[in-house]
């Protein structure tokens, strides 16, 4: 499997932890930490550190897992520790972990002493094909996601496909997601070979296209002032689903449940306005539904949602702003949709 | 008073609030939100919102004065303010005050939504000769300064001289020590012309002559990888003894003045190190002697003062590292001395 070569660093999908373990031979760095989550560092985090023993010079940061953690009062303890350390600028942060780990580490690194170099080991499946790839860093606040960050890209990212066969096949399903996205804005072939597919674990190769693809996108546009913008698809509405989950369901969406219910309204949309044919939101909407379990849409909700898309930094001068589909395997950025049209597709999802 | 121009901005000396007005009027901003402090509200913040009244789209943020208030805490008020007032990614922010503001005002917008435009209208004189120009942002975190930040550009900064005339003397003076340092490292006869000159308001050409050598120094290493660590000259004994007297004495030092008991002891390691000529240190002794109140250095501080400079930004591998000088005008950076040897300076100046 090719490594992928990004604009600044490369993505390893082979012997990821030994080059994980060159990079840092090769690196003087004067000490590693190593910032995981409590899940991580049951599963993941071993391979890791008895890879990286023999240079003895790695300390551990745990941070609890879960969204609720992606803060700056946690951004504050990491700091802190970094500073009780005594972390210079010659010190390297490696974010094993998933989307929380590698979004808040990138972020944490990327401010200490104004930056210190870090790379990401994802070890999640959405984290693999999105979050570690794309230079993006950020936290929550207020509710609103990734509102805090950077734009900072890492020094490596070392994907190891082994990771994810101690991941809850949900938490694979929220990856999938993604995947599916990369298939729908850029190319049908490989959304039809996902449909066909046995997703339950997902193939390295198709974990491979997805980033190859994600990084083609971002590489063109690193400031999503255009074409990144085609990663938006879902994730308008996705979004803002996932954040009053978050805040109003115990057993909350995850990201890809969120993001596919965001794809699925953002299809309808995408069929309305700018002519994405019957048929094709007809298989968009079945595939997602045959994957993802159907959420309780309530008309009650419908407010506070579209108040969550007026956050959203994608948007400006309070539209909000849509990357839909004419056909799948082609976006089109920059739709402005209306409220009322917006809680359309919201009711399309309700009525499923 | 001619522009001075860097990296990537303009630097106004002539009519400033004329030019802030142009450019936000030339610029295609969603929204306006002025950071300021409390003393700034009262006494420089009327010029500026009267100038761009007329464009009614600007929102004040104000924030408590003084070094104790640029923290995460204060970093996460501002960003909360920002999402309540719906701030997009075409929003800018005018940080009107002093280093506070401007040091704080610029990590802000360059972490909100990952990165706002922001411009500086430095209203101290320190702000104005060191804040405002070389793209440090950044706030302090457990008693470490500026230790969480970014490298980012603002697109203007807009010096207005006459701001200076609300300033206490103190505070003056406070900026007048970097003024100092700028002849120290790089040029004797503005070193030589400040001595001579009546400091108590400096006018603006001795102004412009030290942020045109701030600004020479920066953008040759903006990321302070060589020669822009002759700007630390004083700084690093300086800056612990800055955070020892802020979290020890009430009345606390100023930035200028603690930066001008850290001159003096370097310049005695430089002398003892690197061979400063004896008149030079006597020279810049009774200099600093003259302007600066003396402070009372105890030894059972030295201990805690030596900890600051571990945990200084500047430092790796445990090193203290110092710019010292050769001779007045000549700076040597990299220079390594040793707990005893700072101690010793310290000794020189407590005896004094």
């Amino acid at each position: 499997m090719q490594t992928i070569q990004s604009d600044s660093y490369p993505i390893f999908f082979e012997n990821s932890i030994q080059e994980l373990v060159n990079f840092v031979e090769q690196g003087n760095y004067s000490r590693c930490f190593i910032l995981t989550d409590e899940n991580t560092g049951e599963y993941c985090l071993p391979a890791v550190q008895t890879a990286l023993a023999h240079l003895d010079k790695t300390d551990i940061i745990e941070v609890n897992a879960g969204e609720e953690s992606k803060n700056i009062d946690f951004c504050a303890g990491i700091w802190k520790m970094l500073i009780d350390f005594g972390a210079d600028r010659k010190a390297l942060m490696i974010n094993v972990g998933g989307g929380v780990v590698t979004d808040m580490g990138g972020f944490v690194a990327s401010t200490y002493k104004r930056g210190i170099d870090f790379v990401q080991v994802p070890t999640s499946l959405l984290a693999q094909v999105d979050a570690s790839v794309g230079g993006k860093t950020g936290v929550d606040l207020d509710g609103v996601k990734n509102i805090i960050g950077t734009f900072t890209q890492p020094k490596a990212v070392f994907i190891n496909i082994d990771f994810l066969q101690t991941m809850p096949p949900r938490q694979i399903l929220s990856g999938l997601a993604e995947m599916l996205k990369h298939g729908l804005i850029v190319d049908q072939a490989y959304w039809d070979s996902l449909k066909t597919s046995d997703l339950s674990l997902p193939s390295v190769d198709l974990v491979h296209r997805s980033v190859e693809i994600k990084n083609e996108v971002v590489i063109e546009d690193p400031h999503e002032k255009g074409i990144r913008k085609a990663l938006n698809l879902g994730h308008t509405i996705g979004h803002a689903v996932e954040t009053w989950s978050l805040m109003n369901n115990e057993d909350h969406l995850t990201h890809g449940e969120a993001i596919a219910i965001g794809m699925i309204c953002e299809a309808w949309l995408s069929n309305k306005k700018i002519g994405l044919p019957d048929d094709e939101l007809a298989e968009i909407t079945s595939v997602l539904m045959k994957l993802y379990p159907k959420y309780d849409l309530q008309e009650d909700s419908f407010g506070t949602l579209l108040q969550h898309m007026q956050n959203d930094k994608k948007n400006e001068n309070g539209n909000i702003n849509f990357t839909l589909l004419t056909r799948i395997g082609q976006y089109s950025i920059d739709n402005v949709c209306t409220p009322a049209e917006i809680c359309d597709s919201l009711r399309y999802y309700a009525a499923l």
